[in-house]
């Protein structure tokens, strides 16, 4: 199933102050690494070594909650303020950072910590890429 | 980019009690309905019969939140609660039924309204799919 | 500090299909018992014992995104759906039951799950209070 | 009814690396906006004159995603990265004083708009109280 996260942008009857394209792709990767995240932090959970994972499920739980909300706000164009978008996109990036860090160093032992750091360090690129676009 | 909710499903490290196919099909589903109705409240915001739309921008902004909601417990399987599910499931229906039925009403004016509607009935049959297989 | 929850229901310019106290306390008591169990989901990932406490994590974690979004739902009266409502509300009562069940099993070892079972009951209950008053 | 945001944070089993006092009247600040402008977004979409209030509407939406994702972040002591509560206190922040800013134009013809922006200006200065305090 295809994201309808492009589609949707290009109905938006008013014009948008940041391309597209990069919004499309920060929307998606956002989404995708919120997703990756609540359900490494499950997964976690059911580790038999849970208590080593602790800080995993953690910075798991706050990339999830930081990238949904971030996703919803660059959704919106109506009213665009750009400070919210680039402190909130510093914030995530932050976030992805972190737990792209914390996931990788049990990459090595836990399969969804490997994928999950993955999404991570693509959604904080995206996030960075979108950024950079946005004076 | 494909979606990393089955690759995840897969990792997880103990035995889920529903199809994983068909959950990480719902969850797929129920991610895109949140993005697109979050994407078409913005957008009826900023059309100028916005005064026609309120009713579509609440129902929007419902079914977005109960959809995302819906996922996260749905990425969880530690401690499995099949009543937690299947009322959500019948809740997040229910507001997927109203959402389409609501922007149905308006995709012969608003191409965001159309793609929405698709995306609300896509999401309501993956959530019934999987409501018929909880016991 | 007060909360804000009833005097902004007082200044909703339109009617509303349920008594506005009912439903201020319904609300109040949904974020309440959101942020007990998202805190308790992360006192638990801190006890040496965690490993028992699994189960009370996840369910804190549903309960607590459950009741964040039922919230906002009895939050718009704009376009009143009462089937969303409805579904949600029940959905909203369950999870706060099995939460509520699953904190009370660990009231007696650790504080924060006894005061987590107590926002749990009071939830379902207002759940159930609100749930009676819709037709 | 009184928060259990504070005996909770009393009961977390570790040090906290915040002052426990300052951290709940964040988090119920946080809390409190985030139902004050979810309710604003609500009464706006029902005034008449709605056409010249969807930049309220949306900033309403943004603030109560941020303000309830950094309500839970700051309610999360495991494995505390410093980083992403100062970079996101500092997005909340930004996004109240839109917020509050925005509201505060249409005080005087709204009352929803005029305790919504009283909560974002007590969300905002609590959000900087507590970054002060974050080395």
């Amino acid at each position: 199933m295809p994201s309808t996260t492009l589609p949707m942008l290009e109905t938006y009857p008013k014009s948008i102050n940041l391309d597209r394209a990069k919004l499309a792709a920060a929307i998606d990767a956002l989404n995708d690494c919120a997703q990756a995240c609540t359900a490494c932090a499950d997964a976690c959970l059911s580790e038999d070594m849970v208590a080593e994972l602790t800080k995993c499920v953690r910075t798991n739980l706050d990339c999830a909650d930081i990238c949904a909300s971030t996703a919803r706000v660059l959704s919106r164009h109506t009213g665009y303020d750009a400070n919210i978008s680039r402190t909130l996109l510093q914030a995530c990036a932050t976030a992805c950072k972190s737990c792209g860090d914390e996931c990788a160093s049990h990459a090595d032992k836990h399969e969804h910590c490997r994928i999950c750091a993955e999404a991570c360090r693509a959604c904080e690129q995206a996030c960075r890429d979108l950024l950079a676009t946005i004076s």
